[in-house]
């Protein structure tokens, strides 16, 4: 950490502060320029409160040399994680992979004669709500275990590992047979919940908060590897923006920025990001090409949707065309 | 809920919406005007989900005609909700409250110092952290159970209620002797635990999340008091913006926005949203002359702070002189 | 438009707002359902300031039933509009460019050996700035009149249409010989200029503006064709968001999004929305992934930015590079 | 400025920029610390461009020293600039003025029935819009030289000094009787209107953009200085945000802030902010709890407005009860 101090700072205080922190155990370089001094703080600098520091009257501004994340960050760990998300399938290190199936589990046939169809169209891994974070406690909330026992059953019957999400630590129980626990944005930064899924040994698909920053999300993966778990998938869905003709801004920089900054893969949901089916098969078109390990994609079968076509989900028959453009996309990069 | 549906919708499919909005046991009040036909919905359509309505390529546009929240409406309740915060402190429907403390709680003298100093200024409530949601797993996470303890004995020398931060439903049984929970902006929509808050009987301080609109707030809210526990004390604690000489931006017109829409209480809390010590009197004045039902200010004792006047906690003689400030703008209004 | 009144209205308030349409030439068709009266209003609104009536007490919401731009409205010409730039070089309607150059005209050998390098990797367009908008009134603005001179002889050299920016409408009679007018993202809605724009006979390329919604950005475009010109070019080039490892947020999904609204031409600007060149080749080919019709890029030769190979733009040889990418992923598309 | 280099860079790279930076004339100190070198730029770096310095691969960051506006800047200017805004009314240094009026000039008796009233209230300044920017080009676009004449008519009557909106300098032969020239928000970066506006000698009141930092808001206000004109007021009139109850989100932690990094005077609009009137009055006094200079109010006194009193504007009998509570607490603070 290298510390500006203000041009200005009267001895007393400068002397105080490089005083404060040889107290905390951290040896202090000192360099004095015409206009400014600059301390660079030696050791381990990771209990000071950076927010305090940059927050002191005499401080003009405090640069980090490292990024704050350890586990995460790629310059400690050059190559690629792959993850092992279950029954072989990887995803990482080349490996992409799609991840389909409907918003919420519904019903048997619901689910398996989706897992069916997506399974045939190329994707690996079957997703699918059971418990459901609402903004409303009036609105549905998901089958809740009758949900993961009916993802269970698709699983059995197709073979692919599910991902589903999870809610609250204390339900860890019943996902005993989920193959990948998502955290959703809403809980990105509920750090008991990370805390407990370090302590696991189940790949975590962890999705960007809406107005989280990657740093940010860096962070909470770095909580959760922390415990001992580093089967850490980072999933883009899309950020809260001033644009309302999209339901949110997907942030596709992310991909490549991520890539620079750590070795987890990272996945891209083009269906809640946008919010309409139309722009599904553009942008999943584009993370592709711009190097995304992974597609979570939404697909139903049911009439309500099938009604006009419109929503953020595909029909297994879309869903297909768009695998299709995916892997040719994949084949020139 | 009323329906515009597109003025080139096939009469199929508009039958078939209708249809299933009958299905649904919902009425439907047909309206057809030379360009688009209108579909009013009376009964009960709270379990439709108007996300995947407006996201129908036939419908032009979903209107709501009541708010979502009900129980936190004021339309439903017009009078202001006055909440008892424990030994006769009393927030809402005129009463203005000082909730003052330091950011974390560190020792028995340091939370007992201030708390004695803010009370002879005229704060009635003790804040202090005891579990602090950190964004590093590496940084310090708060005394824990001991913080709530030290908070405790300072209550018992001073008699004023004490606000602390929950983040995990299952450290329920350490909060007995706090007065007033608070969940934090990161946990507005852990709805897990705003669940868990609706079966007991404490007042509940919560903040609004970063990038969570009004509307969000006020369906968290509703997740609490739909459990039975009615209350809630609303907080507005800075949003995510652009802007980067503040830390987050202090939305005001929050308070009297709020106000129309909720009969419940509005506190600021200025320190967390600048980020600076010289922002907070005057935002805590500007809360104050708009309207606020009370403000939340960290207030500091110790040496690291008062070594340069800089981070957003103010000392106890600054917290009076914005104590007085403020009192005197009540006054007039 | 399709106004709603509140459940709550007087009659009397619901009849003068009738009587006020009425009076400006406006047939009302009134529609009353059990909760809401629903004003369908007949025949031009377009005088009738949305804000204003949006505004009214009495008002739940106004619903438009056909976007605000006309010329600029797919609907209404569902052919993708094709623009020549000048010796024959076509943009829309499946033609798909390459615009490069440097950032700022600097010397004519700098001008001239870049467009000969980006001209044999296939760029059919030239671009560079010669009027600079800078935030500081201190810095480089540009060699202005000498750096289109400069262009004009390139374009001489090499036969490629140029492509350079306008800050101020007195000046367009020095941007005789320039083939595509560029208007900036801070002059998006710089009404006066797009007026003038509207008067004469040259591509005008677009760029969004860094806060503004693509209605907004398609509104600019109307002002521009409803003087007369027609030859607009989209250009999305970044958004401002609170995320911060990126200089902006690039908003692909503005390329299918604006596709579907409009018949224009939509290019993408990746250099100056991530501010970082090894971000440039994921998003150029995540741009031509999801239907871009071209791609502004940067391009330098100059020792300063060759030093380090750090900044936003790239050198010809990664340019060639990139180039050849995008054309591979443009023929599966 | 100083430039942090990264710990990893090669000594070659290292010289270069150092050589480069002193052909540029600037003295370079450099400290080379543990782990990373740090270079401190002596000498006029105004030319140097930050941002390319910042992207270069080898650079850590970036820190300035001083702010780049300098004639704006209260640390050269300590002393609060009080502004005549004509007829004696001063805006700043203690001075608190209302500008008051509609939002557009529609007839002689509007304009000079509202100035009366506004003015028996206490309104020194009286605003009315001539030139409408308008983002729709078929909206009505203001009475444009015909508003500033009736504007002048209203200032003959009452002698208050007038402000309305200019859009294109080529106007300003129109502007000869108007007091104080208002640069509206999309203007707020069209630099080659600042130019001109810093040409002449009479009061810009200069909005702040609505996605624009205070930054920039500084850097354009020293734009207009630059040229020789130093009469400038500062206007904040609400940011873009993701909140939706509200049409934009009043920044009042602007006017602390923008207090303590110059001298130019501050005043705030809570009608364009929130779009509601309802919000007017709480917003109108915090604004002047928290030390603004002034406020610009909309005042109408037309039909359609009072029909139901519902929009951003006040009656004047509104505007009368807001102007004694605001004056209320001037007299606190």
């Amino acid at each position: 950490m290298i510390v500006v101090l203000k041009n200005e700072t009267p001895k007393e205080q400068e002397e105080n502060l490089i005083n404060w922190f040889e107290n905390q155990g951290i040896t202090v370089h000192i360099s004095k320029g015409e206009y400014n001094t600059v301390l660079g703080l030696i050791g381990d600098a990771s209990r000071i409160d950076t927010d305090l520091i940059e927050g002191l009257e005499i401080v003009q501004n405090v640069t980090h040399i490292t990024e704050p994340f350890k586990k995460a960050n790629r310059k400690f760990h050059p190559d690629d994680t792959v993850i092992d998300c279950g029954g072989g399938v990887l995803i990482g290190g080349g490996h992409f992979q799609f991840i389909a199936g409907p918003c919420s589990v519904e019903s048997p046939s619901q689910i398996t004669e989706i897992a069916r169809a997506v399974h045939n169209s190329g994707a690996k891994l079957l997703r699918g709500g059971a418990f459901k974070p609402r903004t409303s406690p009036y609105d549905f909330q998901g089958l809740k275990a009758e949900g993961i026992e009916l993802l269970s059953e698709a699983k059995k019957e197709t073979g692919m590992p599910i991902v589903t999400e999870i809610m609250n630590a204390n339900h860890l129980p019943l996902f005993e047979n989920v193959d990948v626990i998502q955290v959703g944005a809403r809980n990105m930064q509920n750090f008991e919940l990370l805390k407990e899924l370090g302590k696991i040994d189940k790949p975590i698909l962890l999705k960007r908060g809406l107005a989280n920053t990657l740093k940010e999300l860096l962070m909470s993966a770095e909580y959760i590897m922390a415990g001992g778990n580093e089967k850490i998938i980072l999933c883009e869905r899309g950020i809260r923006t001033f644009e309302t003709y999209t339901r949110n801004t997907l942030d596709l920089s992310a991909v490549p920025m991520l890539k620079s900054l750590t070795h987890l893969p990272i996945v891209i949901d083009p269906s809640h990001a946008c919010g309409v089916s139309k722009l599904v098969e553009p942008m999943a078109m584009a993370a592709a090409a711009c190097g995304a390990d992974g597609l979570m994609i939404e697909v139903h079968n049911d009439p309500v949707h099938a009604l006009c076509d419109g929503p953020q989900a595909l029909t297994p028959e879309q869903f297909d065309k768009v695998a299709r453009k995916v892997m040719a996309i994949r084949e020139i990069i």
